[in-house]
């Protein structure tokens, strides 16, 4: 490898010296800015207004993102690895519709592909501090993973039932067309989202609505409880910061006279 | 018992050895394709358009289901006790519809009564590590029961009083026809839904609204409380079981290999 | 006092013998069945059709109660007290509308007070085992009375504010007629409820509401996270079982050697 | 600085004297008029109903506000500081509308800006007993800082790119008529408020609303576990700082008369 290429490398694909910080954030206000693009061009009134401009923004954008991944592929040693990755596959269509609308009309609608470049604003969270606030909460979710599932699994199967039963109770002249659609409301019912397109009318699914928003509730209180409960979970008090003098271990409890890991007495 | 038998009943009835677990993910499938069935049958567009494709699966379900629950009321060792149990009920009542609509009309209604068998999905939890993170959950709630017995207590006498009210203050002209129509509303916004299909008009009635939504937000508080401190007293971790054989000290940390307490070796 | 009065003051007012027991959930049910009855007078369907019927029950409900009133008032030591306690004056207006009725016309709207008396329901809660739990909920809602009267405060602080930078920004052209009603707007949308009776129509504002949402969803972690933190404190792990073999207090921790009370040592 | 100027200065300034106490709560009920009367103006119909007293009442409050701002300049130190500073701005601004309207119409709008006066109902935390149950909430918040901005963050970019998809499904026909106003529709629902303005029209798009709002119900566990967890640290409350003058052991509850590891007597 050059030493040239393998300071790209360094610039481009790490984030623990200077010069790769001001690549990575450079990279990231670029990145909010196709976003920001990619939003005002579908906004009609200013797609019509500024369309010169906007047309000149997206070709200057384009052009900086294809330079950016010609040079990924060439310095990364296994060109292939990187084409292939998901932020690859999302850098290489993040460019591609500009190109392919010089031919054909109507892929601008892909350039939103560009949204999921945001993605790599979480290689920002590697950054200093912001890594290990954010792996707490990472670990936090990952641990409570098979409980969300459950709630999960659980929340469905009642969404299933309740949105069959309203199907039967309010039938279509009250918006309640089909079974999915009485699962649709009965989602929007439980999260207490609401938007009131389809509500009940009968007293009969206005007392089941009742108490569907009652359950709800309370059900909220589970992804909660089990989110906080593994937060929680690192709040020892009860944790010294006493180092075993011998073997160097941490974590002791306090009041412990001795390690619990070698048994040699702790000061 | 024959030898024959007693394998099925492992089979059907049990979910310790393979063949049970292949049999209850196998049944799970099956009846999470009869509701899909269901559903695509209740939308007009669909049920018009496939209308031979989805007679003949719904026959072919029927068929399987009416094979398993035959099979079931003949290994069990008390039929009586299978039939009139809740999911034998169901059981029945899920092949019944079909069989019916040869002879009555209109009875396709009923087929809803299968979304029910989706309760079965939760034998799954039986299975392997879902247990134990269910078994957390259910105890929370379980060990909360009473204090939710009295925050829904409360929530509900809260609502009666606010529904009354607004009846009086807002009146039919603003859509709150009757009394129980004041309280459908004043769960909608209590518990923060927010249809919207009715909604205070004066401005006495926006003020106390206003109220409800507030006391509605810090409502919500309690029921999560209560199921968060309860989940959060099985939050210590890091304590093992074991005891310390020279001193008998007990709440030593998961891999702790001496006692903090004498230094002596931990088994 | 008449041993007769005595009997009969043990049975209303208290609630610890069994016919004490009885009375309170005897009332409580004809309380139950007032409030349905005012439920259903208030549906203009339901009082067409059984207007005889209804007209019959109230009289027997508004006897019964009036005589509960007569004997309350004849049994209990100090009658004043109870003419004038706040359950005296409900109990007062909860007969009055029915014989005022008599008279004038249109007082019987009058008659919702009586939902009023659905508050006697926590008299239950005296009874057994609701009682401890109800405790600790109200002493972690008491405990947190100041905590949370300071997130309220800063709630209504920035809801004035908020609607009134909305009613600046959309005018009475998109609903916004006035401030108070754009503070109203700022409660539904920060509490999550959403009626969607006024929403944002410019870009503006629909920005402005976005963040308002997403601070609202961050905000109600605040309540929660009070309320949680004081019914977790009662989750004391480290709270031994041991009393004192000197003075027999309880509450030492968990590897406490010596009685923090008379300072001899605990076993 | 001469010595009424000096009194004055803790009066206006200070909290911590009698009198200073008494002029903020005057302060702040004027201000809270000041905020009514805004309110009430904003009304079309007391407007043109109470035109006169509306004026009078407008004119008293700002000769009150005029009198208090100059003297806030007269006694501070050093005059420019506050001048420039927040509260120094805001408390000239909220006197400039009623002048100024005087020569020109039209600048009433800019009265609104007295509500940021409100702000100043803070300065009554500094009073006894808010102060400290204020100081853990805000250092709850600040602590749990940069894990949600974390959050914040995720749940920003979660938005943007639901709204980019939802405007690719639904289109401009069922109102998704930009992506803006797509990821407003995200930000509507996945924070479950709902208002309903823009919701769902094709089955792909609500099966995807679906999800959307399990998520939210999910999501919202996050910033509450984060705060509750915070809250929650301080939550031992039965740990004074008392330190045993025999054994300098710490961590005795509160109320302890001897050391629980020495047994000799706790001052």
């Amino acid at each position: 490898m050059l030493p040239t290429k393998e300071k790209l490398y360094e610039i481009i694909f790490e984030a623990d010296t200077k010069s790769g910080k001001i690549f990575d954030i450079t990279l990231l206000v670029i990145i909010l800015l196709s976003i920001l693009l990619v939003m005002l061009e579908s906004v009609p009134s200013i797609e019509n207004q500024y369309h010169q401009l906007l047309r000149i923004s997206e070709w200057a954008i384009t052009i900086i993102f294809s330079i950016e991944y010609i040079l990924r592929i060439w310095i990364v040693r296994h060109s292939k690895t990187y084409i292939f990755s998901f932020y690859g596959i999302i850098d290489f269509l993040s460019v591609l519709p500009t190109y392919v609308a010089l031919f054909f009309a109507g892929t601008q609608g892909l350039m939103v592909i560009r949204a999921l470049r945001l993605l790599r604003v979480f290689r920002i969270l590697k950054l200093n501090r912001y890594l290990k606030e954010s792996a707490i909460i990472i670990r936090a979710l990952k641990q409570s993973r098979i409980k969300i599932s459950v709630f999960l699994f659980a929340v469905i199967t009642l969404v299933i039932i309740i949105g069959t039963i309203m199907y039967l109770i309010e039938g279509a002249e009250n918006g309640f067309t089909s079974i999915p659609r009485g699962i649709y409301w009965a989602i929007v019912t439980l999260t207490t989202v609401g938007y009131g397109d389809i509500s009940p009318a009968t007293p009969l699914g206005q007392l089941l609505a009742s108490m569907v928003m009652i359950m709800g509730y309370a059900i909220i209180a589970v992804p909660t409880g089990i989110v906080t409960a593994e937060l929680s979970k690192h709040n020892h008090p009860n944790i010294s910061t006493q180092v075993c003098p011998n073997c160097l271990s941490e974590g002791h409890a306090h009041g412990a006279k001795y390690c619990s890991n070698c048994g040699s007495k702790l000061n």
